[in-house]
């Protein structure tokens, strides 16, 4: 499928980017990417999301011992953590009706937060790679989340939901396959079993590219990478942290 | 600030679109905007998302009325419905390695599974105005979330994150203004004092547009709309509708 404008192009070549030259990122361009996120839509209008901006090279020293030890999280020059951010949701109750009870422990309010957060992040993604910058999503920040939170000095009601590094490419990787569409959309009702008929022919596809990328050295099926995925008992943790951290999941 | 790209242009005008022309959407058009929703990053290429798209008006009828009787959900000629969606994890894991025990009810998991398709879905709105097409997204999806579920034969371990319809724009409206830029960026760490400091002046901004909008019939300030919003109890079913469909929130 041929793109038939220069955004769609852009979006189809997205490939995350690890490997960053020296050229550091203006504040204006900093500037430009996040106001770019801040369009994204938001649930009625609440952009319940912030965003910490790590250029200090101690802080993201740390930062990338803390995601486990990822280089590239120290070696760009902006590492960008996105937070769901529903403090000035509270704070304006606690100003405007301190005598009513407020419910920002709800799943809702979690998810609208977290939604929110991933629309303007992928927005600012989006916005960085047309002025030539790479990203790659950092889900590592959730590994020591307590910790993160503490070094950022993120207020209660404030969670990191991942992190985002950022700076100019030097390397250009092979853009990933993904899923047929036919497995992923669905016309009017949600059809299982026809979507699922597709994931035999990507697992061929993704043994291939593995295959090639690592020269022979693996070739695991997609579907059997899924199997130890949600078998891994990944960031148990989160539950209890986000309760401390006022997102009660009532 | 001026845009430096049409993409970031693109970006920078974004408004929600809740009229649309009788122009029907192409079914080719509608597959390019969902492969651009797929170039969007996925935490370790799980792609924990599905979209049903509902072009059948009865269907679309239903729904309207499910998400609160809006009647551009009913109106437009494309209804997507957003999913996380770990069926396919799940599944994984049953076919080949039955004896484990899986963590999909993990909170880990939920938020990768939400976060996933919001990335994606946020792609594929950008995608669609780069077509000339307007989007809106449709948090109303999860008032009656379980009948949305049946009506679309939702599987165990998918759930509606939002909807998001998408047709022709028939309408120009404004383009809301979002707090300031230092309302939301932090540099280095959260510094709760100084964002906040921003609020008052984002208050004066968003009276005027209200009051602009609605020739004076409203003038309420964004953060007592926001006291409004927190201290009201909101889809408080979603705890219990989750954990029925599989997201236990571990």
């Amino acid at each position: 499928m041929n793109a038939p404008n220069p955004t769609i192009e852009l979006l189809m070549r997205h490939r995350s980017i690890r490997k960053y030259t020296d050229q550091s990122v203006e504040r204006s361009t900093l500037e430009q990417i996040v106001s770019a996120g801040q369009m994204a839509s938001s649930s009625s209008h609440v952009q319940a999301y912030s965003v910490v901006a790590v250029k200090d090279p101690e802080r993201k020293r740390k930062l990338a011992e803390l995601c486990g030890g990822q280089a590239y999280v120290e070696e760009c020059p902006v590492f960008l953590v996105w937070c769901a951010d529903l403090h000035r949701l509270k704070d304006a109750a606690d100003k405007y009706t301190p005598e009513l009870e407020s419910h920002e422990g709800l799943t809702e309010n979690f998810i609208i937060a977290t939604v929110d957060a991933a629309l303007a992040a992928q927005n600012a993604a989006v916005a960085a790679e047309s002025l030539g910058l790479g990203i790659v999503y950092i889900g590592g920040i959730r590994n020591r989340i307590a910790e993160v939170s503490e070094l950022l000095e993120l207020p209660e009601l404030v969670y990191p939901v991942f992190g985002m590094c950022l700076g100019y490419p030097d390397q250009t990787p092979v853009v990933r396959p993904r899923l047929p569409l036919e497995a992923v959309l669905h016309i009017d009702r949600f059809d299982k079993e026809k979507a699922d008929s597709h994931l035999d022919a990507y697992d061929d596809t993704m043994v291939q590219y593995i295959s090639e990328r690592t020269h022979g050295a693996r070739d695991t099926a997609w579907t059997r990478l899924m199997a130890d995925k949600i078998t891994a008992l990944s960031r148990p943790h989160m539950r209890e942290y986000l309760y401390n951290r006022g997102f009660k999941m009532e």
